[in-house]
């Protein structure tokens, strides 16, 4: 008996990547890891999620409301909260425009659900998040990779990617994951006009939005479209739907996100969430809704200052270490440097040799690429380690970078 | 702009159903509602979950890792328990075929996932749940309704639908929701028998197993596969997955369920976990093992007393007040009982009555039927009601069918 025979075509798809078991080594503390795009735990705001529990468990019937079933849109206070936070004038957004998710990955999930087929052509970043390709390949579409730069998605290479037929296009435009580029305002203009122009609908993943570390990021594409369509016309014209979440800048546990999306299409990513799993926990939901309304900025603030730091300490350590050779990518926020080492070096079996004998770690660039590549470069995260740490981890990756680079010629 | 032309197919397949329209009328307070199968919130361990929480935030460790980005497949504690919990000296299960989802809503989906092509026949019990109809829709599966009896399905009919190529048999063995039957242990055995004659994977939903109010349901399907099998041979040969939750007999909102697979299963829902939503919050997980194994069974005995005498509320109470010609079953577990009206009586049209005269509401039974039927029947749900309250609902809605099935006479 195969369970291999009875897998549908879908799942047959998706299999395990390799980076996964890799990462299965950082189960040992002696590692120092640069793999993980996750928070540090240090900071997270454990006295305010107690006193907040305390309230919410000290009031009997909010108590039970937290506990029990709920409706599947999301919990009506936290949903005029998002739809005022990332409201404008022209985009007249309100709580009938916001789905409550299990965080943003299951907003993609029900995204890929609600629009993509089987062989339809999907454009995404080169490189771009791995587990929005995860979640996509379990719909098995045709993947258009964009040629990216410094700034982000080249706008003439996404241009091509729509004229080959590509009706939707999923992009980070803020520090992205893994390669740390910005979009320029120009480039999310130009990104409106063109998804006008060929109708495709965008999605816009701000996961990392307000982790900036300089000046803020330009305006969102949501806004930028906002502004590009005029008043109240988003609506029934809009193609950019957004998604964010509470992980990055509060507790990835809550499992809180959302999904921003004009009302008609709303309404079936709704169906699809009942379908998926009835709804979000609502005491999670509850308790992500006090904490944004409470605490959130000034937890940023604190976010952006220490991981600032860190961003800082790594980008200098790179100028100071790194081999002439190997470029990098120079975040202005976010929690990743994207690393492009000498064509012919391997990250993965330098990454091998990185744990062994240097022990530390990072993530491989080669999953992050839709349709291959990338075999030379490599991501960098500095939000969980301290600036000592990383001047050190640094100064051991760039010397193995130059030792391996060595052996390879010889 | 239509994002109707830019829906997926299996987008196109699935639609808001009319009930949940009609439910959002139960928002009115001064109507008795029998509809929700959700358990009573006043019985929720709310005592119990507060100090859990403060263990857990008073430990900075603890804390840390609750609120942290955790494995896929599960908080390591909570799959030993539900392994633990549910072995069998033929089974020997361990936490490697154990996953942890978000509701038992969610192992479906990752079921469906894994096993559903659109157009395969898949056998359903005829009424069944109807999440999980709304689930596997979203996979345009060909549905062989399955006829039952006031034991469950009826077996002769189950091997038609095997033999009509039926792959993927979903049930509810233990006072099923909605027809409130439990199969007998020997059509438990049949089945098994079936299953493995025909080489149809079971999905065995257990979300009310443990509420009896009677004598335990017979042994669940998958530990009579492990009779049927022999020692040790179940990881290799098993056909039987089961889907379990904590929403029946704890607190819905901790959105915690499982599936219990073969290995070479659970390796694959756990890819399609990930790509589906990463994991299920850490936290609630955490929540979710302490009150497993502490207060689980204790509380089990609590809601078994309690919706006990509401079962038996209910009824003596239509025993008492239905018309001859209205049918019901009487469960032995669980939160329902399925009303069959006399034919030609509507049930939809009957609820509209029954809100607006009599402001009490129920759950129509068409929806629960894959392929049409059952227009005459209902649902009704006594977990939330007072046994008072049960006599007062079940006359009124008696004195209604009478009345509108005189009316349908005249």
């Amino acid at each position: 008996m195969s369970w291999n025979t009875k897998f549908s075509e879908d799942a047959r798809a998706i299999e395990a990547s390799e980076i996964r078991e890799l990462l299965k080594l950082l189960a040992d503390p002696t590692v120092l890891s640069f793999a993980g795009g996750i928070p540090d735990p240090e900071l997270f705001p454990t006295a305010d999620v107690t006193r907040i529990r305390n309230d919410i468990e000290g009031n009997q019937q909010i108590s039970r409301e937290a506990m029990q079933y709920s409706a599947t849109e999301g919990y009506l206070p936290l949903r005029e909260w998002i739809a005022d936070r990332h409201n404008t004038d022209n985009l007249e957004l309100d709580f009938g425009n916001i789905l409550v998710t299990c965080g943003a990955q299951q907003s993609l999930t029900l995204l890929a659900a609600a629009l993509m087929d089987p062989d339809a052509p999907i454009a995404v970043a080169d490189p771009t998040y791995l587990g929005a390709l995860q979640v996509f390949m379990t719909r098995r579409p045709n993947f258009i990779p964009v040629a990216t730069d410094p700034d982000g998605v080249v706008t003439s290479e996404l241009e091509k990617a729509f004229q080959a037929g590509a009706k939707i296009f999923y992009t980070i435009p803020d520090f992205q994951n893994p390669g740390g580029m910005t979009l320029p305002l120009e480039r999310r203009q130009e990104i409106i006009e063109l998804a006008h122009k060929y109708d495709v609908a965008i999605i816009e993943d701000t996961a990392y939005r307000t982790l900036y570390y300089d000046a803020p990021p330009p305006a969102s594409l949501l806004e930028v479209e906002g502004e590009f369509l005029g008043k109240g016309k988003w609506q029934n014209e809009g193609l950019v739907i957004q998604i964010g979440t509470a992980s990055k800048t509060l507790v990835p546990a809550l499992r809180v996100g959302w999904t921003i999306a004009p009302k008609a299409l709303l309404d079936k990513l709704v169906i699809l969430k009942q379908a998926n799993d009835l709804q979000t926990s609502c005491m999670n939901q509850i308790l992500a809704y006090r904490l944004f309304s409470s605490i959130l900025d000034d937890h940023v603030l604190t976010l952006r200052q220490v991981y600032g730091e860190r961003k800082d300490a790594m980008v200098k350590a790179l100028r100071q270490y790194l081999p002439n050779n190997v470029s990098f990518t120079e975040p202005e926020g976010g929690m990743f440097v994207w690393l492009r080492l000498p064509e012919g070096l391997d990250a993965r079996k330098l990454l091998e040799v990185a744990l062994a004998e240097d022990k530390i770690a990072y993530v491989p660039g080669a999953a992050f690429h839709a349709k291959g590549g990338g075999d030379n470069t490599l991501r960098l995260s500095f939000s969980t380690c301290s600036p000592e740490d990383i001047d050190r981890g640094m100064k051991k990756l760039s010397d193995l970078i130059a030792r391996e680079a060595r052996r390879q010629v010889a």
